[in-house]
């Protein structure tokens, strides 16, 4: 691929913006459009615990792209400081995922016959790695090989890396709707005008399905919000993330603790409700109940890309020659991203994909 | 009209609502839709000011929209009170209009044999006024009777107003484009669907052109960013809007001082810069000298609609039956709500228009 | 009393900027000490509402005291903004305070005898006054008369109002201990050197216990935190202030609503706990239902200076000479201000004054 | 040292805590008192650039006591993350330190015989390290081995640190003055009550000499308010701090570069102004004309302690046994930590100072 291929990315969030990087890098001069700056949606307002693996209670093939993923990160995340200049904030740092009820113990036991790098851990244990954790616990997974990385420093980074590789990126610039001529994506329609591209990819998140007119192609997609909130006692009760069912507290490098997360299908409203404060802080303290008398800090929303069957939306579509699908990620668009963006763009260059992309093909629900 | 006739509003700034609420004043079924929240664009990045006279530079039609709108002000003010139970904070305070150059002071004087409501005074009588004013200013216009608004609690108002009413705000939920059908405009599609009614009203302000699609109709209409900064001293040194060429300085309810505006092509793009922060108060100080060691508060920009010929889009189109326009009213929004309202829910509701329209109608760019 | 006459008076918040500004218009020559900006502390942190005779539970001379300052405030407000030139936002409204419970109900039925300004409404009454009031209402007392300011402009428009009289403002100044020379109170040390004056006053809220040395004089004083939040819902609920046991919901003129506030003896932390945001949601739902799913806008805390027998300390000590109190008025400062202000510039003066100061003479902790 | 020695360390800003940190780790008891919130003052308004020997203009006990602290830093640093679980973002970076006049020129190249790991470069050099340096540049000292902490990181540690390590941090709670018991200081008089300890360390920054009461010691120190902007552009266009005579420019891990600071004696007023943003961009533009356009982040000022010669006060006073001085280190806190903690709970304990301490003895002074 030379300079002289161009693509169109619509999205410059986590997704959107690895993608722009890596077709950059490729050598392809890349365009990045938002409409508003980069990354100020899900992006953002995500934990950056990379734990997909956490949450994946089948095996298959969702559970090898997070696997995937997940080690590439570090060397991803090497490699972006070095173009970058700006630090992603990489932790390698384990997560402590407990079980409060005999109900979600059973389910938690029942992925060890196939999840990796995991071992699971009784509530002796659990609290031996984390002292804060209640007494209530009755054991968990523990996966000592996870990690996480700030999601506001790693979009810092995306940002001086695109500007430093030269991939120009139109912020206050929304997307209009594709531009087809004889059948194939040719451009995108922007409020600045028309432009046009040998390629175009659509990371736009819960905004992707209103761009795709005039095509005729479905793509069912809705944002789901999640509200978190973020406190602070004296010193960190936890040095390592801890995750029960409907809860999960990540240590951030400031001293404070972040409490995630709802999933409410309410719309692009990313308004913060009071109840929603008062619930995750009472969940979070019945797995942490040093948590109970925490400073009161923040609390946000962002509106995650949420698909009917979870699955991220990753391919091209032969009805839409010249365009390509990135986005749909839900929760787990910082862990995704190092894999998506090698695919998505190793797509657009012509490689063999390393991983049956079959399984996110928007083809599914044609 | 009644409540069987149905009205979408595009756009959730001081006009839209503003139309939207005069709608349903008569009994009209009306859904206002914005991408975000309500009045989160120009409407309240606005200084508040009810100043347009003070800006017009010849007499005409514009110059009698401007001062019929003034005229309808405190009454519209005290209904809005009324109906939503939370004050627009209206205060009437006059405006002193100063030259610091010949060739100002000569383009103001021009202006004396047209303008009302306003009174030549000399440098003297200036700084009786407002003692804090340069012994540089050559004196002036004085619009003893002017008033302002704080924009904030505008919006607060129309928000609660429309809430109290019965009109449905559906915010966070993007127009993509109108929906035509045999001709006729009936509708809107929007990232939660399509929706339909009687009547539609394009009040989406620098958002609009982008919205007219499937239409073949031009609307030249461009996003001009104005950046203000807001400071403060121990006492604020004048009680009135003060105004220079390039600079204007309102005095705000809660002590501080509001300097305005850049006029800055630079599409939509509401980043603020600290050389324009720089630049605005270099100009305040020519004009208020006591500001030169004033403390800072805080700096934003919005966009404001810019139109070729510097005049709103009211009105509607033979071509679009359905479609009302109610747009492109650049810096001057909150002065002309009122009058905006009552004319164009006039228009939708088979008024003879109290002022011919025939100048601000979409038609002069076909 | 004439300009050759100074005083200090220790203490930039509501009751000292308001004994400072009614010294100064007798002609005193006045300094106001505060350890940091004007109104940091409890002054800003409260809601406004002018409501102690709410919270009167027994006639007598607080009763009396609050009703005189609340008697008034009209025209001190006025009187305040044509000194200053900035609104303190003073608005008349009535208040609802209802009961929830069978006891709460008899304890408001016990003040009906001697309480004035108030009349008894039932459940439906009040619900006709506020729709939003909950089923469980069980009637309760309405003061029609009340009123409220916003205690932030009330705060700018005292600092204007010292500016522009002459009153010399030292801020970021904190006053260290008193002096004293042949027994007679002459002064103040602070970090910025020593400031003598004729009369000192004493107004430091939770801090002026602490600047008594080298007296020997008691002046028992604690700091009691108060939480409150700011919610948001479409429209205000309300376009009162709705009261119950334990909580306070006050309609803002920006469309928030205020609820507070705890009671929490906890030093001089001013953290703001999740925990609280959850309690005072709680309990204002309980009143108001439609809070239920309210938005979150803030949360803060003041310290208000309490006092053993719940009464302010205004007057002086024969072995004190020189000094004069003006502190303690635990969650009653902004209502008791221009009380505050007339009486202890009295003193100051040699005035007889208007009520018996005695029950709040700070002999009685002696 | 065993526990049963205990010692109160009044002010928790940087030096405060770590010299807390170090007498805790000697198995002191420790207690911090704070006016406030911990490193709310002089210690989280810096940059964190640990460059005070880049502003070292002679050789001698100053530049010895900054390189020893130097040395220190990784190490201190790596512990400081291992007791509390925080990083302190301790980032190995080399400063630019250019002369952008002949003067400049001439007053670095007279540091070349003695200053130690600098080397000169010619403007060509610099523009080779940081390609966005001025033509003007006139060449300048590399320090290739400098590094930087994030303050509020760094706070965010020590905070964490002395709640792990069980010392007892009283925040919000003003120390008033000593108390002195037959001529040995014993404790501190608080606004919470009496402390007393076998140790008192004063700590107290700018806030210092209010509180040597009743002693008649001297200690002359002031503040020196240091104003900072903090601005952004679309990549970094430096990755090294790079400084010139009256600007340096730090890029923050977020993306962000940080321009201080100003030297102004205006008393304990911790406002920004307008002029200060203005002058501050004008000085860096200079030095990086890429800055011209950057876009405004924010502006804050802090409080440095500052002493007539420019050295801190360590050390102890015969008139006054059982107080200890770690005060006035005016710009260069944060380098100094680390030696001020090792050295300072050395005295306390009796240790043989690795360096000569009379320099910086109280002693000076009196």
């Amino acid at each position: 691929m030379n300079r002289s291929t161009s693509a169109i990315v619509i999205g410059g969030g986590i997704i959107g913006c690895t993608v722009a990087l890596e077709l950059a890098k490729r050598n392809m001069h890349v365009t990045v459009l938002d409409k508003g700056a980069l990354g100020q949606e899900a992006s953002t307002a995500a934990a950056g615990m990379l734990g997909a693996q956490v949450e994946t209670h089948h095996p298959g093939p969702f559970y090898e792209l997070c696997a995937a993923s997940q080690q590439m990160y570090r060397e991803w995340a090497r490699e972006l400081q070095e173009i970058s200049g700006v630090s992603p904030q990489y932790i390698e740092q384990g997560i402590v995922r407990v079980a409060l009820t005999e109900e979600d113990e059973a389910e938690l036991r029942s992925r060890l016959p196939w999840i990796r790098n995991a071992e699971w851990i009784d509530g002796a244990d659990a609290r031996s790695l984390e002292p804060a954790i209640a007494d209530a616990a009755r054991g968990g997974l523990y996966f000592g090989r996870d990690h996480q990385v700030h999601p506001i420093h790693l979009m810092n980074a995306l940002r001086a890396a695109l500007s430093r590789i030269g991939c120009e990126a139109r912020e206050w610039t929304p997307a209009l709707r594709l531009i087809v001529r004889d059948g194939r994506v040719t451009g995108v329609k922007t409020t600045d005008g028309d432009l046009y591209a040998d390629h175009t990819v659509l990371a736009a998140g819960a905004w992707s399905p209103a761009l795709l007119e005039p095509l005729a192609v479905k793509l069912p997609l809705f944002p789901v919000r999640g509200q978190c909130i973020s406190v602070r006692t004296d010193a960190p009760p936890i040095v390592r993330t801890v995750f029960t069912k409907g809860c999960y507290i990540v240590p951030k490098q400031d001293g404070t603790l972040l409490i995630g997360a709802t999933q409410e299908e309410a719309g692009f409203n990313k308004k913060t409700t009071v109840s929603v404060v008062s619930e995750l802080h009472r969940r979070a303290t019945a797995l942490l109940p040093a948590l109970s008398g925490a400073e009161f800090v923040s609390t946000w929303a962002g509106l995650r890309p949420g698909t009917p069957d979870g699955l991220p939306y990753m391919g091209q579509l032969q009805e839409a020659p010249g365009l390509t699908f990135a986005t749909g990620h839900f929760r787990n668009g910082i862990l995704l991203a190092p894999v998506t963006g090698k695919l998505v763009a190793g797509l657009l260059d012509g490689d063999q994909p390393a991983l049956d992309l079959s399984p996110f093909s928007p083809e599914r629900v044609q």
